[in-house]
C-alpha cells in the first residue's frame, strides 16, 4: 500500500503556515524545505482544492490558511493531497465463475469488503483524531518554543537575493 | 492510497481453502473465481512464501492452508500480498532547507510520522482482530450453510472437461 508522496510535504507546508502572521509565497515554502517550487505548487493547489488554504494575491500574497489550525484534521490533508477513495476497492469478486452469487442476493458488501472498510475506518478515524494545532504543539514539545519563533521570523524576512 | 488487487483474490481464495477437504489446485481455484491462472498463482506464491498455504506436490496435490482458519488473519494475508510497509514512508523533511533540524537532534520520529504510525497501527490492529474463520462464519451467515457445502462438493468434483 502506498500514500502519495506529496501528503508528506502538504502536511509540512500546513503546520508551517500555522506559524505565518501574512501570506507565505509558495516559493518562499519551497525555499523553506529545499525543494522544487512546481512541485510544490502541485500540493498547495490541491489543499487550495479543499479549501484548506488559500492563495492571496497582490505584492505581498501567498497562501493562508483559511480557518484555524485546530479545525484542520491531518485527515483533511491526506484526504486532499491522496483522495478519498479507500486503499481496498471490493471488485465483487463472489459474482463470478461458476458459482457466482447472483448480483440480486449481493445486498450487502462481502464479508471481506467489510473487514477492509472497518480497517480503514480506523485509520481514517485516527488521522481525524489529529489537528495541525495539535502537531505545531508537539513540534514545540519536541524542539522547543524557539522553533516557531525561528520560523515565523524566517518567513517575514526578504527571501535571500538568487 | 492503493493497495494492491491481489489482496481480494488472495483473501477469496484463502476463505475458499477453509471450504476444502482436500489439496485445492491453483488450476481449480482459478476456475472458480474465472480469473488467469497466470496471475492468481502469484497471489497463492506469496501467501506461500509467508507461510499461510503450502503447496502439495502429487497427483492430487494442490494448496492447503498451513494452519486453522482462525490463526490465519487478515492482517497476515494483506502483509503477504502487500508487504508490511506502511503506506506512509517519512523522508526526514524536517532535516531539509534553511532552518533544517540536524540530523542529531532527530532521535525520534517527527508528530507527522508519528500521527501517520499511530494511524497504520490502528488500521492493521483492526484488520489482525479478524480471523479467516470470521470470514467464512459471516459468509455463512449472508448466504446460508448450503454456500460452503456447495463449494465443498465443487471443489471435490473434477474438473469439467476442457
Amino acid at each position: 500500500m502506498k500514500m502519495s508522496g506529496g501528503v508528506e510535504w502538504a502536511l509540512h507546508c500546513s503546520v508551517v503556515l500555522t506559524a505565518a502572521d501574512r501570506p507565505v509565497p509558495a516559493a518562499r515554502l519551497a525555499e523553506l524545505h529545499d525543494v522544487s517550487s512546481t512541485y510544490l505548487a502541485k500540493q498547495l493547489q490541491a489543499l487550495s482544492r479543499a479549501g484548506i488554504v488559500r492563495s492571496v494575491q497582490g505584492h505581498a500574497g501567498g497562501y493562508v490558511l483559511t480557518r484555524a489550525p485546530g479545525e484542520i484534521t491531518v485527515l483533511d490533508i491526506v484526504e486532499a493531497v491522496d483522495g478519498a477513495r479507500p486503499a481496498f476497492v471490493c471488485t465483487e469478486i463472489r459474482q463470478r465463475g461458476p458459482l457466482a452469487t447472483p448480483a440480486g442476493a449481493c445486498v450487502k458488501p462481502c464479508p471481506i469488503s467489510r473487514a477492509m472498510t472497518a480497517a480503514d475506518d480506523a485509520w481514517r478515524a485516527s488521522l481525524g483524531t489529529v489537528t495541525i494545532a495539535d502537531l505545531a504543539a508537539e513540534v514545540t514539545e519536541d524542539y522547543g518554543p524557539s522553533t516557531f519563533a525561528g520560523l515565523r521570523a524566517w518567513l517575514a524576512a526578504p527571501p535571500a537575493a538568487a
